[in-house]
């Protein structure tokens, strides 16, 4: 047991990233925690090949989805949960959507776009950087995505 | 008068920018064009405003559109033109979806991530670099954000 609360909420995610597994989408998912209350307020896996939409990764779902809610283009009271390394595109939004806190599971060398390639907060064109959190629940979050694409090659 | 094609479908991107002033969105248009036909298959400029959704760029949304009329995540077989060098977070949608050339006005040094910050596809990270032409048409471009924001700035 762990009883961190980032942890609690990456499990929420770890969820998603499983539902998004089984229809066949990469899987890696994310929850919106509002700030004060605690509360999972919006929760999604990616779903790039249900929607045709190369900019339907999780991050950006759950965003589009809280900000058409409380009708604002920026959220700051929502801390971003997040099974795997944002991509750049990813990062990118979360800073526009003025996310405050981003946490998330497994690195990404391959596509990441917080802490490998282009490390989008330490741009001088990032114009809000995030407190990030990284690490948590990083084996499973990876092992879900390992095992995803292990079974493909099988399959 | 200019003939060079990469300027008639930057006119095209430019009224789009247009009709976005006139939504009080920051005018900023794109235009997608079938690389075999010639034809611009889908037009849009920003509406972050109007959709709350800080993903809502031009480039994003014609993406999106073309997406989902072909039914696929990628679509190879087409050109974009936008007014202004895309953002970082544009600059990958853009290499996820396998965009041949990507044609853009004006450069912007604040927020711009193809040849500013990030510089997205020169990344290990980045893997789909479309070719880039920039400056076309640059200086209408340009004017047409810096008289929308002065005019903002004196309302």
């Amino acid at each position: 047991m762990n009883d961190d609360p980032d942890y609690t909420y990456m499990q929420a995610a770890l969820e998603e990233a499983n539902k998004a597994a089984a229809r066949d989408e990469v899987p890696i998912g994310a929850v919106l925690v509002h700030i004060e209350s605690g509360e999972i307020v919006a929760r999604n896996g990616n779903r790039t090949r249900e929607l045709n939409d190369p900019s339907a990764h999780a991050e950006v779902l759950v965003i589009r989805e809280m900000c058409a809610q409380t009708g604002a283009q920026r959220i700051p009271e929502y801390d971003l949960y997040v099974t795997l390394e944002p991509c750049t595109m990813c990062a990118a939004a979360i800073s526009f959507a003025r996310i405050r806190k981003l946490v998330y599971g497994a690195a990404d060398a391959k596509g990441g776009g917080v802490d490998h390639g282009a490390q989008f907060y330490s741009q001088p064109t990032c114009h809000h950087k995030p407190q990030v959190v990284s690490g948590i629940a990083a084996d499973i979050c990876g092992d879900t995505l390992k095992n995803f694409f292990k079974a493909k090659r099988k399959g």
